[in-house]
């Protein structure tokens, strides 16, 4: 097969802002710009890079200057010439090395603070779950395996956690996949068609606008941020304006801002929703870990009393009032409500374990496009599963009192140590996301990196590029790396602050 | 959403043969066609039928006969008129109501016996292998659980078992899935871009020639038969025209006849896709199920001595002659021969684990393209497999008794009870391919259905309609079951023997 090419569209909108932050001579900020991209797997092995003229116009710079980056990038391994391929982006073997993209950073030790990933350790309770299930094994493995519907009992006691949460459910509204993610990239498959319009947050989560995109659709982003939510008239003008085959959204604790979304708007979203035919997707990974203030209905129940704190001070607990809940189950696909939820974020990544609330057409037809891409979830997790869901309420108490330790301690020290920056203290989930002012997000991921702290770079969570000015920094992590993660960052910002030569001057380092 | 169309043209050929072995009206004969692929979930709920013109044009009759086929669809419930959207496919309650394609048999019963799916009960020794791999739990636990790549400890038994069966490799080559359908997705996401040819076997796996579609992929088929294998000379030519992108073969006891690459196809397969660029996949899902004869190396040691046979009389487990293994691991992307195995059929469908082995360069792209899909293969499963995959050969040479009673059984009861079939014994594998004589593969599994008898008709494994004159039979099924899905075939083929007015009659009793 032959390399897959890079437009110039496609490499301008990866590299907004690449002269910001540098008075380097623009082939050398250029080249610095892609290798991040490379190194960053924004842009991958593999790929051939756009033609020169085609760059240089998309970028508005002479071709010379693309020529001598292209250069710069050949001489320091990260390009190959292929014969009628052109320049083809190539890792050098430090970075090659391993299979792994998620090890990538060059930069691989145990000593590695790994934070692309926002996640918690494992839930203590887990090892007595697997204790427990293990004794239905035997009767599980009458069966012949393939489960693309679910365990019953799983079902069910996922229908009675949206119950508990004020959203009456029946498991028959319940399919289990194989994580979350599984979930968005089944629902893309079988909701979006080429050239749809589907209408994501910006930022939004990366691997999301990833499976939007795979599957045909034609990405509008919204904007939301950490302080102010998301901006409601753009929410409602991009939804009448392209009438999308689906809304992405995370109302809960929004990754990565951690904002949660207001009564009118979530209002104002299904309302216009149902008028332009739009299935409204619910991402709710983040959405039950909540630190502060009271957590919102699901969205499946309606506008209406669904914002986060509009149910007043009730305990987290009760089943408040219900709204509209229970006529979402039988609305039809046009203005419905799909909720997506998981079980990895508040027990375990390795679990992978997560599901879709839908109606059963819906779902029925998730069923039978399903096995085009797996033959169903596997049955031992599955089991487990079905031992911790019940308990997702008590894990969360704990979970709340680590989450709220680690934010105020990282959120504390950030505005403290590096004052220039903005630092809100979301009201759950698992990071903050910080502006710094300066679009120099990769630069100082890359500074990071050289000392053994990884983290996702803005950029990585905008549907179309952007978003340098901004770091997704997680508070997942115990006290001491903690206190190391901010003593990186502070040190890196130093490095970097001046201007782009410390920057170059680290890639050495890195690479 | 809007309905999605169902093209005349796709219509025709999922409609081939539907006038055959009926001497019932065109429009009736048609309604009963389309029925079939209604109730087999082959036109799914939801899915907008042609225009009458068009399908009428399609397939050479009357527009009227197309008019009046619709309306009997839409009196027995079949079919709805939708405002804006014509016809559209509806499933009449009694199919519907559990939101689980696997069950849409109508006949939903404690006594069903469901062979669409041929797998094999659960291996004993699994209990064991939980038990131990548990002990794993809490170190695994400390990871974050998100694995695309896999378990160190699994991928080295995944290679391992590739050494013993003649083809060195190293477990950098392996990356571990979520089951072998889940790789073939995962490939052709990566490897097939819109448009490229991909050549499939014909008859093949369904779900794998409906992922390489899905990914944008051009189908071109090759003919494969029961008893003659492969077409040796069309091969040959279809490559050399089509240039694909993938060819997709099982090459060692094909799903679902049961034939092996002879050493001569395999040599021609291999030096002639080196030339076009393609890539192979080897699909072993089946490959290690062998009752008879010699187990041939895996494709990927290349063509000289690869045939079933081909090494001599020497046992199972011996390494033989290893031919050009150890350079298909380093070729480049153009000629390269990727494996794809799975516990599941050896072991149990239960576990989801199956595998890639490829060249590290490949398996890096794949790896960047997981996230869109899923984000890692579940640890749990990973730690049994892990303890699983060494047992290997001990639990085939179980497996291969038992599979020759069945084969044997099954095989000599269709011979001797329904003599006009063509049956083949076939050397290994879990079904076996009978040739029916007459295209009405379709009405027979409708009629068996209404005995609680499952199959899946033989136009299933077309990747263009066709095979109405073969059914795909398990023998994977207990003594007991084995009686009973024999006297059901007999049954069912004496009730659709004479004329096509058996197979309506049956159709109320199923609906």
């Amino acid at each position: 097969m032959p390399p897959v090419l890079l437009s110039a569209r496609s490499a301008a909108l990866l590299l907004t802002d690449w002269r910001a932050g540098t008075d380097a001579p623009a082939y050398e900020a250029l080249s610095d710009a892609l290798r991040v991209l490379v190194i960053d797997g924004r842009v991958p092995q593999g790929v051939r890079l756009p033609a020169e003229r085609g760059l240089a116009t998309a970028l508005g710079v002479s071709r010379t200057t693309v020529a001598n980056a292209y250069s710069r990038l050949r001489d320091d391994g990260f390009v190959v010439s292929v014969r009628g391929s052109g320049s083809v982006v190539h890792l050098p073997r430090e970075l090659a090395g391993r299979p792994d993209p998620e090890r990538l950073g060059g930069v691989v030790s145990d000593d590695l603070l790994d934070l692309r990933k926002a996640a918690l350790h494992a839930a203590p309770g887990i090892p007595d779950a697997v204790e427990r299930a293990m004794r239905h094994v035997p009767a599980a493995l009458a069966g012949i395996g393939y489960d693309t519907v679910g365990d019953p009992g799983l079902r069910a006691a996922i229908a009675d956690r949206y119950t508990e949460r004020g959203l009456p459910t029946d498991p028959a509204q319940i399919v289990v996949t194989i994580g979350a993610q599984h979930a968005i990239a089944l629902l893309a498959r079988v909701l979006v068609r080429r050239g749809d319009a589907v209408l994501v947050e910006s930022p939004t989560y990366p691997h999301a606008h990833e499976a939007f995109r795979e599957a045909g659709g034609r990405l509008v982003g919204v904007p939301v941020d950490a302080r102010t939510g998301w901006d409601a008239a753009a929410l409602e003008t991009t939804l009448r304006r392209t009438a999308p085959a689906v809304a992405y959204v995370m109302p809960e604790l929004h990754n990565p801002t951690g904002a949660t979304m207001s009564a009118s708007t979530r209002e104002l979203l299904l309302s216009v929703a149902a008028a332009t035919g739009t299935t409204v997707i619910a991402d709710e990974t983040m959405g039950e870990l909540r630190i502060d203030g009271v957590p919102s209905l699901p969205l499946a129940a309606g506008g209406a009393g669904g914002a986060g704190g509009a149910r007043g001070a009730g305990g987290s607990g009760s089943a408040g009032p219900v709204g509209s809940a229970g006529s979402a189950g039988s609305a039809g696909s046009a203005g419905s409500v799909v909720m997506i939820g998981s079980a990895d974020k508040v027990f375990w990544g390795g679990l992978r374990i997560g599901w879709i609330r839908a109606a059963p057409e819906l779902l029925h037809r998730l069923l039978l496009a399903r096995p085009t891409g797996d033959l169903g979830t596997p049955v031992l997790d599955q089991l487990v599963a079905r031992e911790l869901v019940p308990r997702t309420a008590a894990v969360l108490e704990a979970r709340r009192e680590y989450l709220r330790q680690g934010r105020d301690d990282v959120v504390g020290a950030l505005r403290t140590r590096l004052p220039e920056w903005d630092v809100p203290s979301p009201a759950g989930g698992l990071t903050t996301w910080v502006g710094l002012g300066r679009p120099v997000s990769s630069a100082l991921v890359l500074a990071a990196r050289s000392e053994g702290v990884v983290l996702a770079s803005g950029g990585v969570f905008g549907p179309d590029g952007g978003f340098e000015r901004f770091l997704r920094v997680p508070f997942t992590m115990p006290p001491a790396d903690r206190v190391r993660l901010v003593d990186v960052l502070e040190r890196s910002w130093a490095r970097i602050g001046g201007d782009a030569a410390g920057v170059r001057g680290s890639l050495a380092a890195v690479v």
